[in-house]
């Protein structure tokens, strides 16, 4: 089957909850570790190790890595640059495209949605897009939101990603769709089996959750979450960006390292949103991470956290644009993003009240840094140690 | 008859030598003039409050404006940022596209394989690119740097530059053809008149002059001119470039103000070159400038100055890649460049040596400015006031 | 009597004051015209051709501008460098050095520690700092808030800013004393003249003020000011600076215009405050000068503005930090700083809610053009013309 | 006897040569290795580990290195900030204040001047400065070049480097004395013992030869070195800085790091030269350093290089403003530097052409950073191994 050219930087390649799901669920036991804390000094050696071996320096790209603990940054470190044309160093306040991570405020937007009652998670979802095609099958929001809707991925051949000529469409750097053209090719899109009979994970499933937002609030999905999570939360450098080409303070670009060592720049011109497309950075994210402890989103408070949580039905451990699940005997709560030159993962483990974020930009230190981060902090408070044959 | 999306950026369409031509050739009388030189202090106000009137300040883009006089600066000023997403200022150093002012260097590097007898100026160019579909005339290299070999712009609603969808391809930020791709359409274009018979602004014949650079030389437009004419003329910062997502020290973006007073940048991802694509700042241009005085390229020395300023035929006052006329009493050697936000001019007045050079990046400053300075520079030097009705 | 090296800058030279502490006490009757509003179109254009005029550009220093006007922006604007060796240009957010606008929140912090009860403003100041020389008066805190303690300013050719070698010490870029080595040598200066008796400005006696605050706190003036003024007003930017070669982000230098045309870097490495010290940047004195109009500093709320424009005895016009004076028919609140490169300028019209704030890092570009951004606006909105022979 | 308050800080703390010059001379029998060349990959993954362990980010200070093997960069890395209140990366252009790396320089100017006739190496230095107090002893130009004239150092609790109030002066930050006022409180400076009598390392001296060096050629010891040396080298970065505070464009700023954590600046306001005082950069330093291979200096070529290394009665290993010793089997000629936040080191392997650069910008690390670089590239090319309790 035709794959679209540079399949690997779709953000489903790396997608962690794959093992995960198939892995032995472990009663964590861990509770009683939750008050000792990281002995910061060794993870900052760790860490640094880590990235000395990849060769980042202040000509390459690099990451910002973040590791919280209790309220606050146990690291805080940046490696590279976020733009090589004017030596600009990446920082704490380096705005990264993150990719798939945005799944998780889509799907929050949803849930908020349902909370104030202005959409059904259950009905079909033509009841808000009525010019989809017929599928044949009742559609729900929450079938999409754990990947169980039966509506493909982009990654399968399809005509709505081929050009006139027949060609795949070059989504990085190259050919263009504006939302409206994408959603009209979306739209014809068949399923691929019923809902509720596999998982599969789908960018466009995601896509259109954005257009449901957009028809139920009358706000695009960038309008709807800046009201009703970005600024509740003080998370002013972030937003869904829904037009790629605006000017964007503090902007990291994404980088191609090609064969001879130089870099492209490697961006996308698509502005569609919803399977991706948040732009953030790790200053805002710890405020991302201090909501779940203490949700001040929608009106429930309680319940929004573990409602995105939620697993349903074939879902296995992916919840709410978020996979939930047990790793080295410990709950955790992970996605990562891969697009144009951006890896980025997420990691949380609540009953340690502590996370790992690493942005990336470039294709040469890529999500294997997240994990590794992940599992060096891991050694420090997990009690059971690094799987055999890890491909977390 | 269609056109193109954004027509007012192509660069033909602030061409001064449409005006020029039909203009009275007036005997320059000023070389007396020449020992004069300019009052500087006055210069630098008058160009100050020519750019306050324009609001450009450290939020907007800007231009890099220079007086060259008897091969030095008589003023070298920049305002406006280069990128305002990292708060990075123009200066001399900056690197701009240049648009159609990179048609001099295609031109140059024409007559230098001429002189080196690689080239024929005067035989059909199926001789270089015989898979050119069949025009039923015979079309020569000179017709094609003179605008007058038939062949039409890009802007004329050719199905060469329709999608495959019969839509107009959106060349700034968007649709994406490659080299290859693009010459695959050109090659079978039509001519639109027959040869000599007319002057037509042509970007199409200056695409294809780079293809005919590469068939002779073995080496694209890229590298032939960085080993016949760059390197040369130690102008390290500049090049043709063929790859313009590849990381360029110092480049300054684009910007496209919308109608909220926000900007948006403003670039393209096509990487054809001939009818411009010239990277440059301001020190490299200088150069260039003077190499018009005491030429340093090719062998012959002499020759290739006067080549540079020869016109033909039916071509008006249109030259190598520049317009040769009179302005105000003054023989003037000039061209300029709109592209995806970039607005490029440079003038030369010979008799005085001086020479004015504006690269700007936006649609807020645009070459209105260049020629502003122009006349206020020739306010000092020329014999003759502004034209009433200027539309230079 | 001998002066210190550059006179020039001290915050006093330019102080406006004098002039207006002579004039008439003319009725403000422009109430009505509150609700007019700028022409913010002719107010860019006039400042930008204000600005156009001193040759401001990307290789200068230059200025951040802004007009205030019903609790927004109705001129923001930055010309020039903040550093030029690293081409930054300044903006909104660049944290500049403001000389002696730092004495409002000297007195606010008085004034807030009067409030609460820790501080008498009219007792001896020897109850607070007991080892000052006997004066042989009695000297309060409020002669000194007003200038009219007889309290020397520094510049008096003072021997406690002698060398030992018995020369001037020269305080920018060179000659250093720590704030403990200062206070010793100033604590053994006596009176020029009797309390009372005539009003002088006395940098010395605002240096002393930091004294007091610390005294009667516990806090230095710089920690009291940020807990109980810049905490309080969101104003994170700003800080009275006592460690001067402390990492501050976004900090402008200062910088001194050669003959030969080159720069020099002006600075100084004395970390005392009360006379002055105070960083900040536009963003934040928004924050400041609103305040003046919904009080949220103290607890009393309502009188803390009502004292900081009250005047005292032979103080003339000059209230708490501030001028209080009449200007063009308007009530004007105002001061000015200049210091080691730095000029700036803060003028409230209360009756408008307008104020004009410009902050400046050259001897090329000061206070005259802070002067003409004033008058600029109130050609708008003020009834009464320019002054003849204005020297304010 | 008293120290200076930053004894640490002083060029001469960290020399190498001191151990060297008691090192057993192996006599180099490593001339064959000189074709291999440096595992390129290898040495880059070394040095990164290196600098991975002393938590060099992008929100710390740190260092530009560069290994130098046949004339090109065998490695080139920057890690680091040279700014930190803009966030300005360091890179091989970052142009570092070099401490006593520029005696090299220093001895190289007067090399120059003996070999025009301007300058007797061995007269009285009276010839030359005829205002120095009387000595008591013949004191000559080749005494100083090597340390043994009996000129004390800086660091010896001299009056000349005290306050008038007595206090030490404090060189860093502080205290200020113009090259004039040094010089007179120099020139009365006796000799703390008999001239070749004793290796005395001497700051004083280097200055002493900035003085003679303006006696003999009518220029500053910038302004010979400018047009003798660092021209003709093309070395157009680098510079004898005898006006700290001009505008350097990438200059780095020195850091001293604090118990807290934070970082101040960590400059002088101190304007002498010649016992250092250089500004440059890698890429200028690459210059330097080939030109020991093929020298291009003065006019008698062969012999500047053999004179540069050239010892001299008791100065041990101390040649012309640098150490040559023996290391590991191999030639070494070598310096450090040491002044005010930063520490650089230059070692050069003649038989290898092959050299090791390091320039530092805090107190964080050091040259014991550049010391291991040295040897990770010994490891590859040397055939002794790492000496037992190395204190090089």
């Amino acid at each position: 089957m035709a794959q679209l050219q540079r399949l690997d930087h779709f953000p489903g390649a790396e997608m962690i909850y794959r093992v995960l799901s198939a892995a032995l669920i472990i009663c964590s036991v861990s509770v009683a570790a939750a008050e000792s804390s990281l002995d910061k000094e060794k993870l900052a050696q760790d860490v640094s190790a880590l990235f000395a071996a990849k060769a980042v320096d202040n000509t390459t790209p690099g990451c910002a890595v973040g590791v919280i603990e209790n309220g606050g940054w146990a690291l805080l470190k940046s490696y590279g640059m976020a733009n090589l044309e004017h030596d600009i160093p990446i920082t704490s306040q380096s705005i990264f495209r993150t990719g798939s991570l945005g799944k998780q405020f889509t799907a929050a937007a949803i849930a908020l949605l349902a909370e104030e009652g202005k959409l059904d998670l259950d009905v079909d979802i033509h009841t808000y897009l009525p010019d989809l095609m017929e599928y044949g099958h009742k559609v729900t929001v929450r079938q999409m939101i754990h990947h169980v809707s039966g509506i493909p991925d982009y990654e399968e051949g399809l005509p709505a990603l081929k050009t006139a000529d027949g060609e795949d469409l070059e989504l990085e750097n190259k050919d263009y769709l504006s939302i409206g053209e994408f959603y009209n090719r979306v739209k014809i899109i068949p399923l691929f089996a019923p809902p509720e009979t596999e998982f599969a994970y789908s960018n466009t499933a995601y896509f259109l959750l954005s257009q449901i937002v957009k028809a139920v609030s009358g706000q695009s999905l960038r309008e709807y979450a800046q009201q009703n999570i970005f600024s509740k939360l003080d998370m002013n450098g972030s937003f869904f960006n829904d037009e790629v080409n605006d000017v964007v303070k503090n902007r990291v670009d994404g980088y191609h390292r090609k064969e001879d060592g130089s870099y492209s720049i490697y961006m996308t011109n698509l502005s569609w949103v919803g399977d991706g497309g948040v732009y953030t950075n790790l200053e805002d994210w710890l405020k991302w991470d201090q909501n779940f402890y203490h949700n001040t989103l929608g009106t429930t408070g309680d319940e929004f956290v573990p409602l995105m949580e939620q697993t349903y039905s074939v879902s296995g451990d992916y919840a709410w644009g978020q996979g939930v699940s047990t790793y080295r005997g410990l709950k955790q709560v992970s996605h990562t993003g891969s697009w144009v030159g951006f890896t980025t993962m997420y990691t949380r483990y609540p009953e340690h009240q502590t996370s790992i974020v690493t942005f990336c930009n470039s294709n040469v230190v890529t999500n294997r840094a997240g994990r590794e981060v992940r599992d060096l902090v891991l050694d420090q408070i997990a009690e059971l140690p690094r799987p055999q044959n890890d491909t977390n």
